[in-house]
């Protein structure tokens, strides 16, 4: 595949077009990701969420300016489960992240699909695995939110950033959504406000908690302060994040980790093959007439499902 | 099977053994639905949910009361997603309802499953189908919470009772979880506290603003005032539940929400097989070596699930 090969020779605009093949679920993206599977694996992904007015886009315009600083490249998408498909939104990236529009090591992208949330999920596995691809030292994965979807996104990353803000009661919000648990640092960002040093006490006393929970976990996640605005604290951040990593790589968390997010995709895929190939053969005729027979008690629910699965099977 | 002959003679602690099989998912549960089957389908069955604290045991309550008085015999469901199977939550039931505890022709029950939550619902209809067959005219299906959980649930039923008080901010809680869509008749309880117009007033014309979008739903949903602990009301409630299977019959749309029920709980059926199939499968050897493989980049995630597909189909 022409495009794959400019990928994989470092051409943005064809990482770009691949990753909009993924949008729109095109035949061709499944392909692609077969062809450059095996030159993927080296970058370090890392997830940035919170609440909507944590600062996410700001704190990562600035992480992006500390990692280019150290001579790493960087790609990041940006991935919206609320907002609709628009197929357009590479615009808006660039306005939103103008400080690096020009430089050629970073890329910036929004990820949106047309089909279910789930299918978002797996759009992301494979939109990092094309900026992999593509080169990239540092992807970072930034979502928009806490819910549960999120939570799922940011799980393919290998460090895990929790954004939250002085005075919005988020503490009680980060709690309730469970996102304490899948974080690696826990950032109180626009640390200049009143209430930032109770946020991170309050917060490092959850994570204290937490942790003599799971003694097992060696890591223990840590909070820091930043004013993404004024690159306040973000140096000490990239220098976390880093350590992350080497803490990941020491304690073959890596490869675990990496082990575990395969056999969920795998799973993942599996299933979704099964739904559809169910849906097809349940748009013939004779799903109709079987559900009429369940309606009207000649068979019952049981007995007709495992009619439909002895079907299933022979075809 | 000598429980479902001694069920559907009328046996309540054939029903109460029953539903302890369903509840611990024993396969002669299914069996027993399969047995049962052409006996059900003439129970009306009524959901209620609303947020705690909102009154619903003791509004259920108060409906027994005047289902008896109608000479109408009742069973009761109570699902609490929330609660860890106890498997004797028997007594608990008899002393929530005590008034009805010496009553032969009302038989009310707790429901827990130790399976995930999708267990819950299935374990819901088919414990409807229980006291369905043991000849219970009216079936109340009573949920916990608002949550997208309980909206699964009631969804099993033919009228479904969405239960609001005064003073809770609940008018919001309810259009959040999107609950209103499934509501047939609105009940505010506690009616004689401060606010109960209000919340009455504002409900109806979520109503109102809800109806408008969908103008070829001919039921609109009522709002009713409730004091159930005096039992204020309640007449007027079973009048309106009535009213409401009525319309249901007359609009044909018992038969076609039966059919999306059952639908819908094939594909469950056939889902969840299919999963634990394919987790059987996964439990073999091969699958870790395969996943191995994708750890080690010589095959790629979608031609695995290529292959893993094969071996399903081939079984």
């Amino acid at each position: 595949m022409e495009l794959v090969k400019r990928l994989l020779s470092g051409d943005m605009r064809a990482a770009a077009r691949l990753i909009t093949h993924i949008e729109n679920e095109l035949p061709d993206a499944r392909e692609a990701i077969r062809l450059i599977y095996p030159h993927t694996g080296k970058a370090h992904v890392i997830g940035v969420t919170g609440s909507p007015g944590s600062g996410k886009s700001t704190l990562v315009d600035s992480m992006i300016t500390e990692f280019r600083k150290k001579d790493k490249t960087v790609g990041v998408i940006c991935v919206d489960p609320s907002s609709p498909f628009t197929g357009g939104a590479i615009l808006g990236d660039r306005i939103r992240m103008g400080n690096h529009f020009t430089d050629k090591d970073v890329f910036i992208r929004s990820l949106a699909t047309r089909g279910a949330l789930g299918g978002l999920s797996k759009a992301t596995k494979d939109a990092i695995r094309i900026l992999d691809a593509l080169g990239k030292d540092v992807i970072i994965v930034e979502t928009v939110g806490t819910g549960q979807d999120e939570v799922d996104i940011v799980k393919a990353a290998h460090t895990v950033l929790v954004l939250s803000v002085p005075g919005f009661g988020d503490e009680i919000q980060i709690m309730k959504a469970g996102i304490l648990e899948i974080a690696d640092i826990l950032v109180v960002n626009k640390a200049d406000r009143d209430g930032a040093d109770k946020l991170a006490l309050e917060l490092t006393l959850m994570v204290d908690l937490g942790h003599e929970e799971k003694a097992d976990q060696k890591w223990k996640p840590l909070v820091l302060k930043t004013v993404a605005t004024k690159n306040i604290g973000t140096p000490e951040l990239i220098e976390t994040i880093e350590r992350h990593l080497q803490y990941l790589k020491s304690s073959n968390l890596l490869e675990i980790n990496h082990k575990k997010n395969i056999e969920r995709e795998i799973i993942e895929l599996v299933n979704e093959h099964l739904i559809n190939h169910l849906l097809g053969i349940m748009k013939e005729g004779d799903f109709e007439k079987l559900i009429e027979k369940i309606v009207e008690r000649e068979i019952d629910p049981y007995s007709a499902t495992d009619e439909i699965l002895k079907k299933l099977y022979s075809n």
